[in-house]
């Protein structure tokens, strides 16, 4: 597999991670591949044309959330969970939760 | 005082709370408004110009992150923390702890 261009370490900034997942389809790719690491990048199953779904995971790599890898006809895509939990600790998981919280069906809207 | 509009709780966002906290001038204003409560809108001592320094703090209120009043010739802030704290829990806080690590001299740039 070959590697798709990230960002070093200690070049993520919090508000370009923050601004990365500031988005509700990113979001909830975010949330499709943290439980999912690995995943094919079409494989999110979204209702988004296929453009916009690239544009969303390139934010994503270039603000460091995520890993990407060209298998074949295939991106495959890991969230970069040592990177971002050594840079901004705490704070994937926590977004991740209030992802769902917010999704539940019993969450007020 | 007269406030400015605001979304009420329940239609705030966490993609439009984290967008709205993804660029670096927002997160320096929303840590002055954590330590300043009811400051000058105009008092946050950055170097942007004034339409720019506007529009940031736009963006925090309609995503709810702010509340703003007007007082005579000035415009107050405060941040929502009761509404953040009860919709997303620990993710303000979270936020400008991380921040405030960011910007230490001692960080890794």
């Amino acid at each position: 597999m070959r590697p798709l261009p990230e960002p070093a370490s200690e070049k993520l900034t919090l508000a370009s991670v923050l601004y990365a997942l500031g988005d509700p389809v990113r979001l909830e790719l975010v949330s499709c591949v943290s439980t999912s690491p690995g995943m094919a990048c079409s494989g999110a199953g979204l209702e988004v044309p296929k453009s916009t779904l690239t544009n969303h995971w390139r934010i994503l790599r270039e603000a460091g959330v995520v890993r990407m890898a060209v298998d074949g006809r295939c991106r495959r895509v890991w969230l970069r969970t040592d990177v971002l939990g050594t840079q901004f600790p705490g704070l994937l998981d926590m977004v991740l939760r209030l992802t769902e919280n917010e999704s539940t069906p019993t969450a007020v809207h």
